[in-house]
């Protein structure tokens, strides 16, 4: 049966429009019955369309990484936008002008930056401490008491930034590779958000404990002490989080349609026209020694699935994509000018290379652009 | 000395117009002194600016990575364009349109894809055998004369295809570290590629040996059984590069300018806005252990200089990259608000993600966009 794919041309990312409604459903049910605010990462997606799906399940609130992410979406209607990135003082217009048309919420980890952004303000914003509860990348630990004692003070003092609450990554969960784990990093990082809670809580301060990484959203199913959830990646997920345990295969709503260019068959290996300018050069490093940039899967009546020991791309380049067969006899079925899905390693960079969707029934999504 | 950076509120991709130029006036000098042809390779920087520069170095003959490519160079002027890649067939529109319009050669390793070829071409186009002097990507080795006779014998009887020569790539060498392993790299590519000379000249057909990479381009001087190079790093250089031992430090033309958005005294780190989203994740392994992303530069009256001991890159994600600063005098001198120009690992992946440079002098330098 003729599919999208037997009209394309060039590499392209291939968007099953149906996987990742699925995906939007499950992630705002379980909220609801979790009964925690969702407001989903836009980072991933990057696209109007997508967020204008999400609207359809509930969504009302959006979480993103830039303040010109902000801005596009905001512009789309959403008025009620956390960004969860440390505040950037040299976009104090931006901030300015966002915080005068939308409920905006700012991530801060410095006493520096609220007085800053209390300077700069002339309409209210919300602030999120970022706390670190065990990632180690951004954010202030539970202990650092001498650094959030006086940043709590400055907010209640503050007629211009409102405390909404702490805010986490729980980055490190992307090493786990199983549910135990992830309960493990997410105890910890409940843990962590409670001691700030205890500290910092007060009648006047209804504090939000707000989570964020796809692997632990997608599998823990306790969420005492937690208020809102972030998740990103769960849109689309990818072979990192198949590989975390967070999805199954048949959630992978992306793939990358490419172009066979060449086969050698010396080394049952075929060249594609898809590399690290389309899929990123983002790898995962198999348990069996096997360092791969992506799974090839298999066509089916509508989009594809992911065989069992599936070809890998072995090797990437900027437009390459070496793909090594461990299965002659799938080897044996490529022809020169074939189009193959691969499904990638991480999602989020592929999209936001890529810069563009195409439904399988063949609707182009756009994404947002900073250089247009 | 206030600079380009103090200007600006978001990762921005800088170029040293001043050391562009140089890297180009070196290599096509290099190229002339050697009488050999100079076709540099456009899909470093993609953007019609910078190979207008090369024209000022006398520079007529382009190689790009795709079709679409081409097209975006056509378009601008350019005439004698190589595409090195596998041709891609399912581009039949696009390439029957470029072969109609200017001097065209394609990549070929099979004789289907030759046969694809002389059907759909109503133009004459060149086409170049790609061959594997090592690398193990893409192309044929010498021996593999099962399948180049036929190819040749092929290319013989075409009407619209004329065997141009042999092109390789020998990527083997940016596994090199000194002058000694590009050369072992060289001589072995030079060998590979007289025996496809030796089996295949004849006075009517003058064939053409074309090598590719930077690292042999930039270090050898010895270029006897070689009529062609086409590097493309070269025009910015980056810290792979000065690790193999291609260019100086002095000579990386680009840096990426990144706002500092928080500082933790307690690890010396500082969290920069840029991230996998504006670097690329390419990484450097270095021998002491260190994995990391792009090293910190210090600016200097005009542009930056690399200093000793720099702070790198430990981390990165989407938008965030952490730098640490292993001189505690060097981290104590940055503040929240800052500008800091990091040096990319790969500068081809952060140019293609950042679609767009700024030159030192203020001068917006556009790119070729595919989602436009």
């Amino acid at each position: 049966m003729p599919g999208i794919q037997d009209s394309l041309q060039v590499p392209t990312l291939l968007l099953d429009e149906a996987r990742c409604r699925a995906n939007i459903a499950r992630m705002a049910e379980k909220a609801r019955r979790h009964r925690i605010q969702f407001r989903p990462h836009a980072k991933t997606h990057q696209s109007r369309e997508i967020a204008r799906w999400m609207r359809d399940y509930g969504v009302e609130a959006l979480t993103v990484s830039s303040l010109r992410m902000a801005d596009y979406f905001a512009d789309d209607g959403w008025n009620d936008i956390t960004v969860a990135f440390p505040a950037n003082l040299r976009e104090a217009g931006r901030i300015q002008e966002l915080a005068s048309r939308i409920r905006l919420n700012l991530l801060a980890e410095s006493l520096e930056t609220l007085q800053h952004l209390d300077d700069l303000l002339e309409s209210p914003a919300g602030i999120f401490i970022k706390a670190d509860t065990g990632y180690g990348r951004t954010g202030l630990k539970p202990g650092q008491w001498d650094i959030l004692d006086p940043m709590v003070e400055f907010l209640d003092g503050s007629k211009m930034l409102a405390f909404k609450g702490f805010l986490c990554h729980a980055g490190q969960s992307y090493a786990e590779r199983d549910r135990e784990g992830l309960e493990r990093v997410h105890r910890a990082s409940v843990l962590a958000m409670t001691r700030f809670r205890t500290r910092y809580l007060d009648p006047d301060r209804p504090l939000i404990m707000s989570i964020g990484d796809t692997p632990t959203c997608s599998v823990i199913e306790d969420f005492e002490g937690i208020d809102e959830m972030r998740p990103g990646n769960f849109i689309f997920y990818d072979l990192d989080q198949l590989r975390i345990g967070s999805c199954q295969a048949e959630d992978i709503a992306v793939a990358l349609a490419c172009p066979v260019v060449a086969l050698h068959p010396d080394r049952a290996e075929a060249v594609l026209y898809g590399g690290g300018v389309h899929l990123s050069t983002e790898r995962q490093l198999r348990e069996d020694g096997v360092l791969h940039f992506g799974y090839l899967a298999n066509w089916q009546d509508r989009g594809w699935n992911l065989g069992p020991n599936p070809p890998y791309l072995r090797k990437i380049s900027q437009e390459h994509g070496i793909a090594c067969f461990p299965d002659r006899k799938a080897f044996e079925r490529i022809r020169i000018g074939d189009m193959v899905p691969v499904l990638p390693v991480h999602s989020c960079m592929t999209a936001d290379i890529m810069k563009g969707y195409l439904t399988l029934e063949g609707q182009g999504i756009d994404m947002m652009h900073y250089y247009s």
